[in-house]
């Protein structure tokens, strides 16, 4: 459910009432059915809430009703009025969702966008969401080394941030062959794994302008990023670069590459957010499940204007829908 | 001209023979008229090149043949060969077209790519192109300042880098008040002046991710470019941000504004250049006369396959028409 006081519960019944039009495959929400059920009414749409006691009762629900395993509220939620106290109900919800991944009940967990505020308030000692799952991973797959990557993805474009959420003033300096090792392997397994492609293509943007220009324009291109280029072709991934980033994005530029690696956020959310701003969706490769979730955050800020759009939430659906299928079948 | 051994010579005989088809305004080239038969003789397309005394008579010559102001090559100029010796010739070429503008003999310049690396190792010791007409100005404008500003403009996006070749670790450093208030106020008279746009709308990329997400990553967007928008405010001037500069490409967004200041190269140019690969135009603002670019390099490397397009130096000689005929009619 995300935070229950953005726009998660609009659009996540939005999506139910689309699921017809939109092919949607069956899915069960983890939120406390009577705040789906308000929610509803404010939004003024007519739907069925059904809450079920186990993932696996979900597909016989789907079709008439919108599927809801409990995680109460302890207060009551008002959209657009973010509350503290209903930190730990959101929290649950993504523990009881992986848990259920990891025992099979469901295929792929799809997360509305929480607050960071709200849950660091809370004591939620994560940097995002992205790093908590990566901690889930550790509890119910132990032994495995996860390597949680942020990928951004539409039907244009897929680009992986090495870095993120960084002052850009830090970013030169976390530019490191082995980052850069760890995130083209991920992205590689995942684009034959999860994507269905065979013999993935990816290219590296340069971290300066025109990838350095031969080392005048910066020394990080020429000496971090080529060498790990060179490596990485050594083992055998089809990797190119590093790429003058300004023109690795256009329509013929983007037929050479299955995924586009990029140094830092906005070089990454640039080019994604320019091309395909309702439709992009924020995937994580490397865990052991498959995990998608809409490119927006909470918008407290519109959650009682019932304005929201369903478009990037639907579309993590069926990313995360087409990612399990393909998963599953390299899997046997 | 540009570089003789680049595109350059190519894409000007393409662009003449596409005057009637793209309703192009009369120009006239500074070059060497030979250089330019022998290229028309490799392209396998015929076509009159007559050599001018004087800018004045390129308009009668313009239907019927290519107009030359001759600045004549001392060696043959081979397509993708560049020659240090014919940079003297590259530079008198930018010199004299200057010199005609300051004379009014000519409207605008547009200038084809050069090469710095040639230009460098003849003792050119401007930074590039820009800086370089900077000088002139001074030259031929004296006792007036110039604040040259890059500007890169397409039918979708015009936007304005804060700072071009620098290293990305450098580019924190450079972010000052003083320079996003310069930036701005020649982008926002410019657009007045040339682009007709009476109360022009300008937004302020931030520096950092979520343009530093009220401090919490990165100082720079609160302590530098908040407190030189809100000065710019005062000024009269119509200016927003900092924006969150991922979220400020798409389409809606591109609504809200006339430029957009970005800080950095990549910044600028990932999305003018996802957006208009082959149609952007370089602009430089804040000189005392029009001056367009295409938005490509010399491209020693197809410059003897006869493939390259004039599609970006025929929306350069475009945008210089518009704008000079603007910038005429505000002075009069």
């Amino acid at each position: 459910m995300g935070d229950p006081s953005g726009i998660g519960p609009e659009i996540i019944i939005k999506a139910w009432l689309a699921r017809a039009d939109e092919g949607l495959p069956p899915f069960v929400v983890y939120a406390d059915p009577a705040m789906l059920r308000e929610r509803a009414r404010l939004l003024g749409v007519e739907l069925q809430i059904t809450a079920v006691a186990a993932a696996g009762e979900t597909k016989q629900v789907f079709r008439n009703a919108l599927p809801v395993i409990a995680i109460p509220l302890v207060a009551r939620s008002e959209p657009g009025k973010p509350n503290d106290k209903n930190a730990p109900a959101t929290i649950l919800a993504i523990e009881r969702a992986v848990a259920d991944a990891a025992q099979g009940a469901i295929r792929a967990v799809v997360t509305a966008p929480i607050s960071k505020g709200v849950l660091y308030r809370t004591g939620f000692d994560h940097p995002g969401h992205t790093e908590f799952l990566g901690t889930l991973a550790q509890r119910h797959w132990p032994g495995r080394q996860h390597h949680a990557v942020m990928m951004l993805a539409s039907d244009l474009l897929r680009v992986v941030p090495l870095t993120i959420h960084l002052p850009l003033a830090a970013v030169p300096g976390l530019i490191t062959r082995h980052g850069i090792f760890e995130t083209v392997r991920v992205t590689h397994e995942a684009l034959r794994r999860d994507f269905g492609i065979p013999a993935p293509r990816i290219a590296v943007c340069g971290l300066n302008p025109h990838a350095g220009e031969g080392g005048t324009i910066g020394r990080e291109d020429e000496e971090i990023i080529q060498p790990a280029i060179r490596e990485l072709r050594h083992e055998g991934i089809e990797v190119t670069g590093p790429h003058s980033a300004d023109t690795l994005f256009h329509a013929e530029a983007r037929k050479n590459y299955d995924a586009a690696i990029a140094m830092y956020h906005d070089q990454a959310l640039i080019p994604i957010k320019t091309l395909s701003f309702d439709d992009g969706v924020n995937i994580t490769l490397g865990l052991p499940f498959v995990r998608t979730s809409p490119d927006h955050g909470t918008a407290f800020d519109i959650a009682h204007l019932s304005c929201a759009r369903a478009t990037s939430l639907i579309a993590a659906l069926k990313m995360a829908d087409a990612m399990s299928v393909r998963r599953m079948m390299a899997v046997s």
